[in-house]
């Protein structure tokens, strides 16, 4: 039997002892402090479990794929710092600490993001993974850079800003966040599979899997938002509805959301189906996706 | 005999015209608008020239180094759009525009800023560059990043706010610009060497070249900042002593300052002793420093 609890905990251990080995010796730097401040707040390491769990669903070998899922983290990491500051969405908590720029400061907020999403690419380029083939690792830097820019992630925060102020149907509500969160979350599973050389169906399936599982993270979100208990959530609740913004539960109703979230989980566990014992902690996180509570 | 301004004509247009590729077809995104704003404002193109001149400098035959300079120029542009920020330079005008936080907003800023230096790396992994070895590749991401990260540039310009408030020497001075625009101009450099396969000992001699011209550069910066004429150099005259920084002239007085600046053009030049009639691209590069009047 699959001890999901376990698992999680062995690998956020794996993955916070490689973030913070990125800050040792200690630096008496103001924007590395502002980067180690951000990075080691206590994230659940969903992404880089995700990319660890993929490569192992598609390879039995114990292939190193930590430095490609901290990278991803790292990157996840400056996303949330930018996305606090106060020209965006103005956040003053996150994960129960002060956001970056109100421990530190605006500027220093906006260079430690810049710093970590520079440094993400520092890691994917870097000697530690010099065993695996030079391709493989450029497409993967592909990947993450394209799910990142302009075409993914960074459109997607465009559009949450201009949501603000309009009305959006479900259609509009699901691209926007195919872009802000999907295309992270998928670059997170895809990188993992390209490095333990999935097959293009491989790919395919777990492409299907990451954008269902990357929707009902966002739908579930929406939902803790409206009805979460502030203290385990470590930031303010209801903040999203005073901001006027376009939630699921706003938009469908608090039930229909949760019954949508359970239905994108179950998609996304069904296109597993060709995949052994091996997917396991995959399947897990996706039901993870819904039964949490922060 | 070289024609320099015929040859900077000519590598601004190649630049130019690969630069404005990226944004066609035309995008309605308001991120790209904010992006192509800032990137084709009529930059000179300093760093991807000198790391197309580095690549013919040890190279006679042609080699595709252009996705590689534009990428560079990416990089250059985001970091100007995050300095002009209210929370950092708080700067108006940028080469005789208004900064791209003024002509959109500061939240579109950032993520243009974010999305030129995601753009950066999409670029170096891209498909466009697959003639060269993946491993030579792999080695510009590392060397690109390293310069525009926390222990390079973005360390520079933590320092250089921080500056603001206090009078630093000149060996600190150095410092500080050694990270803030030295790290990214040695990285032009390097790159385009490495591409073309340089050794040892010329990557050592270039990167002496680097240094020394990265520094001459920001002594001429100050040095203009301070007696130039604004509507040529397309912004504030004298802001830099406006906000009590800390300037070379201001160190030095303005005609040590600019002795100095003859001083590091004439090592430059030195360092490129072994090369060829080939290096001369670099060699006016690095006498234009001290010529140019914006």
């Amino acid at each position: 039997m699959f001890d999901f609890k376990q698992y999680m905990k062995n690998q956020q251990k794996r993955v916070n002892d490689k973030l913070a080995s990125l800050f040792v010796p200690p630096q008496k730097s103001r924007v590395l402090s502002a980067m180690q401040y951000s990075l080691m707040a206590g994230g659940k390491r969903i992404r880089p479990i995700l990319c660890i769990s993929a490569a192992s669903a598609v390879n039995q070998n114990n292939i190193d794929v930590l430095p490609i899922a901290c990278a991803i983290e790292c990157i996840h990491t400056y996303s949330l710092i930018h996305d606090d500051l106060p020209s965006m969405d103005n956040d003053d908590l996150r994960r129960g600490n002060p956001t970056c720029h109100n421990a530190f400061d605006e500027a220093t907020a906006i260079l430690a993001g810049d710093a970590l999403l520079t440094l993400a690419f520092e890691i994917l380029s870097n000697e530690d993974l010099s065993t695996h083939e030079p391709q493989t690792r450029l497409n993967i830097i592909r990947i993450i850079s394209n799910a990142a820019g302009p075409y993914g992630m960074i459109e997607g925060q465009m559009r949450d800003i201009a949501s603000e102020t309009k009305r959006l149907n479900e259609k509009e509500l699901e691209q926007l966040h195919l872009l802000k969160t999907g295309a992270l979350i998928k670059a997170s599973v895809i990188a993992g599979a390209v490095l333990a050389k999935a097959t293009d169906k491989q790919q395919q399936q777990l492409s299907v899997f990451a954008q269902n599982i990357g929707l009902a993270f966002q739908v579930i979100d929406d939902v803790l938002n409206v009805k979460g208990n502030p203290k385990r959530l470590g930031k303010a609740v209801g903040t999203d509805s005073d901001l006027q913004k376009n939630t699921y539960p706003g938009l469908l109703g608090a039930e229909r959301a949760e019954e949508k979230a359970r239905q994108l989980v179950k998609n996304a566990i069904e296109s597993l189906q060709d995949f052994d014992y091996r997917a396991e902690p995959l399947r897990a996180i996706a039901n993870y996706i819904v039964r949490r509570d922060h």
